[in-house]
Order: C-alpha cells, then sequence, then structure tokens
C-alpha cells in the first residue's frame, strides 16, 4: 500500500500517457484535477487488488468526451459524488473502491480525483493497459462484464443512468450524451466485485505508470534522454527515430483517424516511417512492413525529454522516438485478439506479437 | 368510473386529435397500440383524479420522437413495464396509476396502452389540455413539478434515467437520447403524487376527448358534419372555412415550423387566412389580425368529416373548417402566459382570450 500525492500524480500524469498509446487524452487536465482535489481532500490510498473483498463494489471512473473542451469546460468537483451515489443506489450497495478503466493522461488521474473527493482507495489496476478508442475494449468485456449499468454527469448537476441490452448501445447512447452535456462527461461504468476484478484486470498499471513518469522525470533532471530506461521498465523496443512529416486527421466518424509519416533520422536515415491512429496508435510500419499493431502499445515520445506526444498533439517537424511496448497477455488470446486485434480495426493481418516482430527485424 | 375498450379507443384517438392543436400525432398509432393492447390484456379502468390518494404515486406515460418514424418501428410492448420499474425503483415506490401528458393522437393512446399492458387504472386528466412541443408546457411545471426524473425506453430493451438540474435540461438529454435511439422512445415523465395531480392536472380530458371522438363519428354515421357538435362540446368557435393554398414547412430546428395560407370559401370568400404552427398551430390570423393564439386551441377539421388535420397532414387542395377551442383556465394566468403565451413563441403580441377575439369580430 502507498499513498498518492501531489507530486506521485506529476509521474502518474506522464506515465500513464507513455502507456496512453497516443491515446488517453492530455495528461495537463487530468493532472490539475487530481492534484486540486488531493490538495483539496487529502492523499489517496493506492490499494493492491488482492486486498478488495471478492464480493465488494468496485466502481470505475472515467471522462468521456473531447479533450479539447475538458479544458473550457472544468469539472465542477461535484460529479463523481452523483455518479457514485447513483450506481450505489442501483446496487443498492455502497463502493469500496474505484480504479481506472484505461491507462491514459486523463483517465488514470480521474479516478484518482474520484478517489480523493468520495474518500475511498484506488485500486493498482486498469482495464485495458493502455488506452483503447471504444467502450467494449476492456479486458472485463472478456469475462462477459457489461458497461452497463453506466452513469454520466456532466458540470452542471445533470445525471444519466444508462441500462441498455449490450455494450455498442452504451457506446452509442452514452456518447449522444455527453454530446449533449457539451461534449464532455464524468462517467462510472463496468461496475463489478472483487471477484470479477481480481480474474480479468490488468494489475499494476497505476504503479508501473508512476514508475515510468518518476524515470522520465529524474532522466530529465540529470539532463539524459529518459528511452532506454523507459524500454527497460515496459519491456518495450525502440521502433524509429525521426521527424514528422505528415499528419493527416479526418474527424469524421466521432473518433480522430488518420496516420503520421515519419521520415528517418540517424542510424534510420533512408527508413519510412508510417502511423495509423484511431484515438490510440494502431499500427506502425517501418519501409512498409507492420513492426508494431495493436493490441501491443505504440507511443511517440519527444526525442529530447522522452514526453509522450499524443496523437492529437503531432505536428510537422518534431523530433521524435517511437517505442513499441507489449501489450497485457490477456488480449493476446483468441478472445481478446477478436476484440482489438488487427483485424477488428479492418487491416488484413494476422497479429504477430512485437516481441516476435523485433526478432525477425533484428538479425 | 368507467372501462375504455376498443370502441372508446377509437372515439379516444380522433377526440384527443381535435384537442391536440393540430400537433399531438397521428392518431393512427396510437389507437393501433391502445386497441392491441386491450385486445391482449384486457379494458382499461378510467378513473377520476379525486380517486388517486394525495400520497400515491401517478406515473405519466408517452412517445417521444419523430411519429412518421414511430410507425416503422413499433413498440414490443415491454417498454412500459421497463420504464415504470425504473421509475418505481427510483422512488422505492410502486406506482398507482399513469395518466396522459398532453392531449394528441398519440400521446392520449399511449397510456392507455400502458394502463393495459400494466394493469393499472388511467387518470381522466392530462397535462395540457391541448399539445404543446416542448417538455417544460405542462400545467405542472406551473406548480414548479420537474419533468425530471424522467426515463426514456426503447422498444430493443435499452433504459436510460435522466436526473437533471431543470426542465430545458431534460428536453436536451432526452431529445439525444430518443435521437440515439433511433428517433422515438417511450418515455416516463412529469411522476407526481396524488395531491400536485388534483392541484395542477387539466381534469376530465380523456373523456372530453372520447366525447368530441364519438360526436364526429356519430355524425358521420348520420351523413351530417360534426363541426357544430364539436363546438358545442368544447366551446368552441368556427373561425375560418376555405381551402389549403400553401404549406411551408422548416424542420431545421427539430421541430416543424412553418404556416399554412388558406383562401375562403362561402361567406368566407375573400378573406385571406394563415396560420402559424410549430408542431402546433399557435397563432390563427384573419385578414392579417389574430383571430386565436396560443395558449387557446386552433384545429383544422376536414370540411366534410370534421376529421381533425394535423399539421404534418395538411396538404395543397383540402377542404377544410378551422375551429378555435378556449384553453384551460390555468393557462390563462400570469405564469401560465409566461410559458406558452404568444409571448415566449417571439410574437410581439399580448395574448387575448378567443372569447374575447370573437365577440370584437361578430358585431
Amino acid at each position: 500500500m502507498r499513498y498518492l500525492d501531489e507530486q506521485t500524480i506529476d509521474f502518474l500524469a506522464i506515465g500513464a500517457a507513455v502507456l496512453g498509446s497516443g491515446g488517453g487524452g492530455d495528461p495537463y487536465l487530468g493532472k490539475l484535477m487530481a492534484k486540486e482535489a488531493i490538495i483539496e481532500k487529502g492523499k489517496v490510498r493506492l490499494i493492491d487488488v488482492e486486498k478488495v473483498p471478492d464480493d465488494e463494489l468496485v466502481i470505475p471512473s472515467a471522462m468521456m468526451g473531447a479533450p479539447a473542451v475538458m479544458l473550457e469546460k472544468l469539472p465542477n468537483g461535484g460529479e463523481p459524488e452523483a455518479a457514485f451515489r447513483a450506481v450505489e443506489s442501483f446496487f443498492r450497495k455502497k463502493a469500496y473502491a474505484t480504479m481506472s478503466i484505461e491507462a491514459g493522461g486523463i483517465n488514470s488521474c480521474i479516478p484518482v480525483y474520484t478517489a480523493a473527493r468520495l474518500g475511498l482507495p484506488l485500486v493498482d489496476v486498469d482495464g485495458m493497459g493502455r488506452a483503447f478508442p471504444e467502450i467494449p475494449m476492456v479486458t472485463f468485456s472478456l469475462g462477459g462484464l457489461q458497461a452497463s449499468p453506466m452513469v454520466c454527469c456532466d458540470e452542471k448537476g445533470n445525471k444519466v443512468v444508462l441500462e441498455t441490452i449490450d455494450n455498442p448501445w452504451v457506446e452509442t447512447l452514452s456518447r449522444a450524451v455527453t454530446v449533449a452535456m457539451g461534449l464532455s462527461s464524468i462517467i462510472g461504468l463496468y461496475v463489478m466485485d472483487g471477484k470479477t476484478l481480481k480474474e480479468f484486470g490488468v494489475r499494476g498499471t497505476i504503479s508501473l505508470a508512476i514508475e515510468i513518469g518518476e524515470r522520465i522525470v529524474s532522466a530529465n533532471k540529470r539532463k539524459e534522454s529518459p528511452v532506454d530506461s523507459i524500454l527497460e521498465v515496459t519491456k518495450g523496443y525502440r521502433l524509429f527515430e525521426g521527424k514528422v512529416i505528415d499528419v493527416q486527421r479526418d474527424l469524421t466518424t466521432g473518433f480522430v483517424r488518420g496516420q503520421t509519416i515519419f521520415e528517418g533520422i540517424e542510424s534510420y536515415k533512408g527508413s519510412s516511417f508510417r502511423l495509423d491512429f484511431q484515438n490510440e496508435n494502431l499500427v506502425a510500419w517501418l519501409d512498409n512492413e507492420p513492426c508494431a499493431m495493436v493490441p501491443d502499445l505504440v507511443t511517440v515520445l519527444d526525442r529530447e525529454t522522452g514526453s509522450p506526444i499524443t496523437t492529437e498533439h503531432l505536428r510537422y517537424g518534431q523530433r521524435v522516438v517511437v517505442i513499441g511496448m507489449p501489450c497485457a497477455p490477456i488480449w493476446r488470446t483468441e478472445k481478446g485478439l477478436a476484440q482489438v486485434g488487427p483485424r477488428y480495426f479492418k487491416y488484413d493481418i494476422d497479429y504477430e506479437p512485437i516481441e516476435d516482430l523485433m526478432r525477425r527485424r533484428s538479425p
């Protein structure tokens, strides 16, 4: 058990954005909210998954919507309470803890904000080990858990409880509600008991994110590059070094879909590199061959500071290192790949683990 | 107390459409649903407002969305039960009865459908005495009652409970949910106790609608015009007789706004007549002077059969009688007019009761 203080939140936000694989939101807002709640309400207790009794209720909390809007339309602090009371009233049971549903700059910090405001512990776990663009893409889905009942709250005090027949309907209805609420909402979903959490959760995501963030910050203090240190703790690989030469974005589907084109520098000079994304990075192509693909993690880091650059912040001319990291093992099962593998995202390629792809590349 | 059977539903649907003031939906679908539920589940008990104990729970039921879509996407019969269970669970109290929130072809029949399916009585009352385009436009609002908590259910089994800070937010969020559900939903809203119902309800709307419908049907059997008979029971006035020469509709705001232009026949020959509408008819203009206005009722009837023609069914060449009827007295209070008077609908005119306008016109 440990306590998360303001400083830990700096580490968490940046480290979670590394795990966010280009998505999961800008760390800035999440950090702001979590820190402000800790200053007002005190440190947050981080507990191990094993500490949650089998029959206790855990309510994950998150933010839904457009990050750019969230910066303009700040939460008022009352939403987590409203959301949790609605869910507790539905289940007629008090929440034991909250947790993160995805790793990312925003949604790893929102549960800290919720935990601080409600005086609940935060479980060291998440439901992805990374970020993904769609609500059903969580490990708990593999165990048959539904996102519904889900609650959406806005900063004005409106509250909507959705009970749907399946996860795609949660996606459709909560998206409509979030848009009507002004493009962002605080949500509670995938409510589960301790037993389900232990069976399907991706363990240790929060402490891993904090560790990554701490390595980045301390390397920067020593004026060193943190990239190797990140690769060490995430068991990741350096995929490419280069310069962003083009970013194409299409927003018409409600997601940010597109691709980023890079030009190699130093030992990668002469190579072409492309990243396809849908909010998160999906497939990395080196000289037109895939070198990393979903559900494995691909993140773009600033070449100097090692800071993660989300897909929305990619700009022409940035000098970057692209890294790939193995995903949580549960995603590599048949069921996991059916849900978040390359074919789900309409690629006509079979999933190959990043370790295999790198092994083939190195000799 | 009386029982509503299949035949009564024929009367109710057509009579409620007369009170619907051009809106409230096509009677056809409502009739179909109510009759089918009565055939399957038995007659519905119609009870007087005074029969509802002060502390009992009444849940109005209605359909929200586009009538044209409702004809393609028929309810499955399970929505009222889902909606009522959600509301009952919210209030931790069983429903004593259901009721109609507005008078109109669809929303006077949906509560019959609900009552039949759930074995509940229907209260002889509504919250408008006519139809209005927006959710907050009910007499109960004048007593401070909120539409929220509101529940929306679809034919697939999805269920959404909204708890909002005010009525405009109910409108915004339920509209978004209904659109996402495929443009129609069964809703429960303005949940109230017997005391509120007695204080603010428009009494006798259901039996008045049945009486109007019965007069239309029996006059038609005798090959007579039912118009005078309708005017007698509604204390209404003949505003105009003529032919539709133009209908302009604008759907861009989510409502059907527009105007219908008529050309006089017989004693109205040479006169011009115009009806402005926003789903419902708002203001009637005879030779460019208002001769009836919201909240008073204005309805277009087929000149031969006396059948009401809703604004969506107005067509070039129809020969019609336009009638005006006084609204429920509660709408003529200062608070009532602020909510549904001509100035609310952006007209720069003060409300004048139809009786005064007709008195001025007759000499």
